[in-house]
């Protein structure tokens, strides 16, 4: 796990690179920048909350994540290469070092203090590579990434991945705060067709939870199969889920032996959202369970998951579309019903997320 | 045909969903959604005067329009499935009915008054089915749709069709009321030159006609071969046409025997034309004759036409991409002759029609 | 060599299409519309400073360009065709002569002098055409077009080519002004990866120059091999270039023997760019030598610019997207060394002109 890099003390008063109101995500945040499989000695260039990032490894393998903008005539750093741990402009040859600071310039052969790049914290907790973009002087005050315990259990296996999806990052959150979705945009797929009622839902401070029981339910085949029994077998199953913080929605579902109470199954997803700008995120998932974990049955896992993820983005773009196409904007009706306290519960944490920024 | 579909009394007062200085489009209008033929049980979404529509058919045949946007969380319904006469959309399950009441919330079990969606009237008139977005209380103030009685004719056959075309609605009614431009756009396909001098044209109310007379001219193939005669015969021409309303315009040819005074063809033209927004619109067409009308022979027609109309959609998109990309916008100069006469009074009419929406 | 076209004596004040907040180009200058080997008798129909321009060559070969935009009903006239020297409008026919009059509207069968549209002057001097897009009364004070003399010269030959670019054209201007790119951009194509230091750079009046002498430096084999000299051979260079006005850069080489100070070869290449609007532009280029000259030796010279082009292409594009997207706009970072000092130059002469332009 990386340590945050150290900052330079003279520096400019921050400033979110958006003002509040054309966006609905805070800076003071730790946001999913990328999967660990996806960083190596390649160059990745990536917006991020309207932040041009550039990420890559150094030789010991420590995740860098610095600004993706050459500050002399404004190249992407994506476009150059790496020297050692450095980054040199594929325009000029201006050289940075993963903390920023511009290291040469071929033209005058020396450093140069005043070209210095923002360089941004990073967090590796695989699969997870976590970023803060926001205000330096912030970073003490604001929660550390959520750690997934349950990835780094032995007994788990896990999969992974990422798709960027033309949608606001809210509305795949309330996506997966509502699973009463499951019976319409996945009824082909997942065939999961008994989440219908709304379940119970909780805020604890800016932490907002579900949890809905299903007792003695005919098992879905996706879900029968890995645990080795028949679909539709009547079994418990304890569905749970929280959304901890703008970035990130984790849910769970333990299989229980109706007549023993006993666990014998763990199911984990880990839904990661980081906005590009305010019509566009990037959505990293991970898929883990301690039961039907054979390189097969886990192929397979990934495979159906894609599956269905991708139906939820083509609807979520369609949302997005149909916000962007109606010119009565945010004046268009919206109805709420008791499915969506969590999705509600979201909103206004991250209000309060961000209302802490200004402060 | 249908009847216009019965309103709910307590509503909120209608506005128009574009500012009026954002279209040259009224409201209060009927306008054509579909050809009759595109109307089935399958759910079909379109925008129209920057309204999302849903169109389809009951079970009984008769057409429904209510707006393509669940009011819950805004997704295109069109995404939705049938359940009868019902619509379920994709996304939660919420289901409508064809007077747009929400008849069932799946997490709730029960339908759900406040999230009524606008239905809107619809009449069907084949081969067109027609809409009203407008102010429901300023119906019964506005012209019904104008009714081809030609195309009910049993001696008449028609062949239609549509095309999406990225240019204002006007754009193509200027194009149809001016046909001076048969001798350049379609000088290879339709071959019909001899239309020089600007028509006669007359305004009566909110109609405006044009009328021009060929005597003994040379018959184009075109129109010569399905009257059995051969091309060139001298024979006579009345081309006549006019401006309905904003969403229709209609033309004919009567063919008339030189010395007999007998008219022995009559060949029609509908154009429909409905704004989706200010820069793009549907084209609806139909096109029919009472001679010439074996089936070889009306397919053959179509297919002339086909070629024909994409010759206006390439000029008219090409004079839509001009307005756009020229940064004088309004400002850029506009030189009228007496052939565009018609074309004026028929920007006028609509004027007419969008000041009586505010009156 | 074509003369200015005479201009109207009544005509309105002449305003520029986009106001100068908007803009970093000045319309009292002569930039290059095409190449001459683009013009023949097809209409070609071009945006350039914003503005719709027609170019196409009368019978005699003389250039042409006038307003792309029949001032009817705001058709493309690049869609129409010509009839011997005038242009006829693919919509209605409108006719244009050369000098802009409209000489005849064939629903009228009179010319329509309130129906004139502009003529621009232009100037050919091969292998560019020039074109003036600015206030006609200004035109005597606007230095002519930048004559390419070597291009004339018999000992000469060059090749040329026309790019479009999506980018800003004082991008490509300050790509040129800064040759310390080659060893990063070009490091692959071109290999001349001894341009590191800055040059001297001097400006006397609204001509910014650098100058750059190599002595018994190794040449690279793009050099060489036309010298018919081995590829490392210790030689001089002495490498020059002008921003000659905002529509042209030139540059050259002078390879020298260095023992007896003999210049053996000279290589020239010319940048002119015009932008189509701000965030696009043509890129002109033309690139000769008095030395390895065989058609084989030149085509292999084009070949070899057209890689190596693309690649300023690629990096110029990727800046654009960069400025675009960064919601800092200008307020991001820009730091400038000695390398910059032509370019920065470069862009003052440019607020000079434009500033001329208001006075």
């Amino acid at each position: 796990m990386n340590q945050p890099v150290a900052h330079d003390v003279a520096r400019p008063r921050w400033q979110a690179p958006t003002p509040r109101e054309h966006r609905n995500y805070p800076y003071n945040c730790w946001w999913v920048a990328a999967s660990s499989a996806e960083l190596g000695r390649e160059l990745l260039g990536r917006w991020l909350l309207d932040t041009p990032v550039l990420l890559y490894r150094r030789e010991s393998g420590e995740a860098v994540a610095i600004e993706n903008r050459c500050p002399h005539r404004a190249a992407p750093l994506s476009l150059g290469c790496l020297k050692g741990d450095n980054v040199q402009c594929g325009y000029h040859g201006f050289t940075f070092a993963p903390d920023g600071a511009c290291v040469n310039v071929p033209s005058t052969g020396a450093g140069l203090p005043a070209a210095r790049i923002r360089a941004f914290p990073v967090i590796e907790q695989a699969p997870f590579v976590w970023i803060y973009l926001g205000d330096p002087d912030c970073i003490d005050q604001v929660p550390p990434p959520h750690d997934l315990e349950w990835a780094r259990d032995d007994s788990f296996r896990y999969v992974h991945g990422m798709m960027p999806i033309k949608a606001n990052y809210m509305l795949l959150k309330e996506n997966v705060l509502d699973l009463t979705h499951f019976g319409y945009v996945h009824a082909k797929s997942f065939g999961i067709s008994d989440w219908v009622d709304p379940p119970r839902s909780t805020t604890q401070g800016d932490t907002t939870s579900y949890h809905q029981s299903f007792d003695r339910s005919p098992l879905p085949p996706v879900f029968a199969a890995p645990l080795g029994l028949a679909p539709g077998t009547a079994y418990n199953r304890e569905n749970y889920g929280s959304f901890v913080s703008p970035a990130l929605q984790i849910a769970a579902v333990d299989f229980v032996e109706p007549d023993s109470g006993t666990i014998t199954g763990r199911f984990r997803v880990s839904h990661a959202t980081t906005p590009i700008d305010a019509s566009r995120m990037l959505y990293f998932y991970v898929i883990g369970r301690d039961h039907g974990t054979s390189p097969e049955e886990m192929d397979g896992l990934l495979k159906g998951s894609e599956t269905g993820f991708a139906e939820d983005e083509a609807m979520i773009e369609a949302v997005q579309d149909m916000v962007l196409c109606d010119p009565r904007g945010a004046g268009a009706p919206e109805i709420s019903v008791k499915a969506d306290a969590p999705g509600i519960q979201a909103r206004r944490i991250v209000e309060r997320w961000m209302a802490r920024e200004s402060g």
